[in-house]
C-alpha cells in the first residue's frame, strides 16, 4: 500500500482526545467516568439556540454564504460592538468552529516552514493546526510557579527570526485559566509592531474573567490593526460546543478577502448551528450570569480540592474553565492511563489530559495535568474523591520534579 | 502590516462563488436571478430529516466523537452494505461535508509537493483543496467531444512521476455528468496497483444515474483496497446541502487512524447535522425516487433546451445533476459577468459558473459553463429564455473554438 504522507505521522494524537478509547472501555466495565480531560460543559445549552433549532420553519437546508449568513454576521458585529470592539459585519467571517478560524488563519498569513511563536502551555489543537498547515511552532515557555503568566517579552524577542511570521495567544488562557493583563498585551502589542507580525488572540473565553479581573480583547489595542486576527466561538459562551459555529474577525480586509477564498472551497458554515447560534446571541442576562456564577463555584471549589490533595500543586486560575495542575506522579499520562484501565473506586474513576500535550517541550509537562471544571459540583467531588485515592493508589508516585526555572528561582 | 501568505495568493477564487457579489447587486436592483451555478437544489430536504431536528430533545448540544457518533457511522455502514459496499462503521469517519472528507485525505496521504491526478473538468474546489494543502494538481483533459469520457488510460501513465501520490475522481462527475464505466475503472485500478498510488472516490452523486447506465464504486474493485479512499456526504441525496455532513471511508485502517488526528483537531462534525444526517440515512423510498425523478425531468428539458440554442453544444449528462455547456462566446466568464451586471430579461437574469475554473488548463474552458440543473422547470424555463435572450445580446459572440482535439479528429 502507498505511504501515509510524513504530516500524518507527525501529526499528534489529541492529548484531549487519545484516551477515548480507553475511557470507553472502563464505561464498558460498567464504571462511571468522570471527563475533566475536555471542555465539554455540563451546562444546558442557550435555551434561545434550543428553541430556534425546534422552531425550524424552512423546507431547504441549503448552503448560504460562504462568510456564513449576513444575518449572523451582524449580529456578531452588534454583540463586539457592546463589548467596545468596532467591527462591523464585514470584518467577521462565520467559521465551522474556532477550530477551522485557526486552520484558515493560518493558511491565510502563513508560508509553508514560517514559525508562529507561542507561549506554552498551550491549547494542544494550536499544535496541530500548525502541523495540518506546515507552520512551526516556536514555544516560549510560561511557569505554573508564576501562575503562567506571560514569559518576559525579551524571551519572546529572542525566538524571533527571519521566519517568524505570527504570535497566537489564547486569552483568557486554555489551558492555565490565565488572563493577560493589560500591560502583558501592551508590550506584546509593541513587540509586533516593531517586527511586523500577525497577531492571532483566542478570545473565546472572554466572559470568564473571575475575582475581577479586567480582560482586555487585542482588537482594542491601537496602530496594529492590521496584524490582529480575532478568533472567536460561541462553544462555550452559550454552553453550545457541538453547534461548530466561530468566527475570524479581523480589520485588515486584504487578510479577510484572501481567507474568503477558503471559506469558499469549503461552501458555507453549518447551517443549523448557524441558526442557532444567531439565537444564542440573544441569551438573556439570566443564562449568562447563571453559566459564569456555575463556573467560579467549580473553580472555587476544584482549586481547593485540589491544593488539598498531598502532592498536587495547582496555581489558582483567573479566567475560563481550566487549570493545570502538577501531580506527585512520575508521568502524568501514565498516571492518566492507569486512572482509566487499572483504577476504579465505588465503580467510578476520572478522565484527565496529561498536561505534555500542551507543551512543545512535552517534557515540562510531564508531571502535570489539564483539568476542565465542567461538571457540576456533585460530579466534581466524585471526580476529586477518586482522583485522590487515585494518587494514593498508583504505582508510580514522585514527588514534584521542580522545573529549571523554579530549581533556580530557590538557589537564589 | 505583514503579508499574506503565498499559499493564499494562490488560492483560486471559486469559480462557483466568485460572482456572488454581482448577483447580489443584480438582485438589489429587484432582478430575480436564477442560480444554475451551485448544486443547490430547490427541492425539499429529506422530511425526516427536518423532524429530527424539530423533534430535538436534549439539554445540551455536547461535541461529540471526533470519528463521528458511533450511531451514525452504523448507520452510513448499514447504508453502504446495501449498495454492495463491504464495510463497517470503523472504516468510516463522519466528517464536515465532503469538503473535509477531501482536505483530511490529502492531508493524511500528500506531502507537500506530492501530485495528485484528476481528469479535468473537475469538480473546481479540488484544486482548492490541493492548494490549501500544498498537494500538486497534474490533470489529464478529458473533452467535451467525447462526452468528457475518461482520457486513454496512456494519458494518466504519461503524467505519473516519483511525486504521483494519488489519483482523485468523481463519479457521477460534477462538472460533467460523465459516470465511469466498469472497463474504465478496472483500467484505473490497474493503474492504482501498478504505480501503488491512493485512488480517492468522490461518489456523492451516486443515486443519479439515468438512461439505465450502471454506477461501479471504487470501493468494490479488488486488489486496491488499501489504495481507496471513499468521499462522501449526504448534502445531494437528502438535499440538504447546509447540513455539512459527509464521510470518508477505507478499508485502510493506518490511514483511516492517521486521518482521525486530523479530525481529533477540529474536535467533531456538526452535532446538529449528524442528528438530521442520521434521520436522513432513514428517508423514505417515496423522497428518494421523487427527488430521482425531478432531476431526470429537469435534465431531460435543460439539455435539450440548451442544444436547441444557436451555437451552444451540450452533451447528454447522465449522472449527477451538472452539465458543461460551450457558447458561442468570446470568453465565458466576461459573459456570465455580464449576464448579472449588464444584462436582465423582464427582470430576470441567470447566474453561471464560468468553465475556465473547472479546468488545471484555463484556456479550455475559456468558451464553457458548468450549469447546474437544480431548479424546478418553471424556473429553468425562464433561466434558458434569459440565456437564449442573453447570448443574443451579447456583444463579445464568436463561434465556438473547436479544441484541439477536436481540431485533430476533423482534419482525419
Amino acid at each position: 500500500m502507498p505511504e501515509i504522507s510524513k504530516r500524518g505521522s507527525l501529526m499528534p494524537n489529541s492529548p484531549i482526545r487519545k484516551l477515548v478509547p480507553l475511557a470507553e472501555k472502563s464505561i464498558e466495565r460498567g464504571n462511571t467516568v468522570y471527563r475533566l480531560n475536555i471542555g465539554q460543559p455540563d451546562i444546558s445549552t442557550s435555551d434561545k439556540a434550543l428553541e430556534a433549532i425546534k422552531n425550524l420553519d424552512v423546507r431547504v437546508i441549503d448552503y448560504g454564504h460562504s462568510a456564513g449568513n449576513e444575518s449572523l454576521r451582524r449580529k456578531f458585529a452588534a454583540y463586539y460592538k457592546s463589548i467596545g470592539i468596532d467591527v462591523d459585519y464585514s470584518n467577521i467571517l462565520v467559521t465551522t468552529g474556532a477550530s477551522e478560524a485557526i486552520t484558515i488563519t493560518l493558511l491565510t498569513c502563513l508560508n509553508a516552514g514560517d514559525e508562529i511563536i507561542v507561549p506554552e502551555p498551550f491549547y494542544a489543537n494550536y499544535f496541530s493546526f500548525a502541523t495540518a498547515t506546515d507552520a512551526v511552532v516556536v514555544p516560549v515557555t510560561s511557569h505554573i510557579e508564576d501562575g503562567f503568566a506571560l514569559p518576559p517579552i525579551s524571551e519572546f524577542e529572542k525566538k524571533i527570526t527571519k521566519r517568524t511570521k505570527a504570535i497566537i495567544i489564547c486569552n483568557p488562557n486554555n489551558p492555565t485559566g490565565y488572563i493577560y493583563s493589560r500591560k502583558e498585551l501592551e508590550q506584546l502589542r509593541d513587540l509586533v509592531k516593531k517586527y511586523n507580525l500577525f497577531l492571532f488572540s483566542d478570545e473565546v473565553y472572554r466572559e470568564l474573567c473571575y475575582d475581577g479581573q479586567e480582560f482586555t480583547s487585542m482588537m482594542k489595542m491601537e496602530g496594529i490593526e492590521n496584524n490582529v486576527v480575532l478568533i472567536d466561538s460561541v462553544s462555550k459562551r452559550y454552553s453550545a460546543t457541538g453547534l461548530r459555529v466561530g468566527a475570524m474577525v479581523s480589520k485588515n480586509k486584504e487578510l479577510l478577502s484572501t481567507a474568503l477564498k477558503f471559506c469558499q472551497a469549503r461552501l458555507s458554515p453549518p447551517y443549523l448551528g448557524q441558526l442557532a447560534a444567531e439565537a444564542a446571541l440573544d441569551s438573556t442576562k439570566e443564562y449568562l450570569s447563571g453559566l459564569y456564577n456555575d463556573f467560579l463555584e467549580r473553580r472555587n471549589y476544584i482549586i481547593n480540592e485540589l491544593n488539598n490533595i498531598p502532592g498536587v500543586f495547582c496555581p489558582m486560575p483567573k479566567g475560563a474553565f481550566y487549570c493545570m495542575a502538577k501531580l506527585p506522579v512520575d508521568d502524568a499520562e501514565k498516571f492518566a492511563m492507569w486512572m482509566l484501565e487499572e483504577f476504579e473506586y465505588k465503580k467510578q474513576t476520572v478522565m484527565l489530559a496529561p498536561g505534555a500535550g500542551f507543551y512543545y517541550n512535552t517534557d515540562l509537562g510531564r508531571q502535570e495535568v489539564r483539568i476542565a471544571y465542567v461538571l457540576n459540583l456533585n460530579d466534581l467531588h466524585n471526580a476529586m474523591e477518586c482522583l485522590r485515592r487515585g494518587l494514593e493508589a498508583y504505582p508510580g508516585k514522585a514527588d514534584i520534579i521542580r522545573t529549571k526555572k523554579e530549581f533556580i528561582t530557590s538557589e537564589l
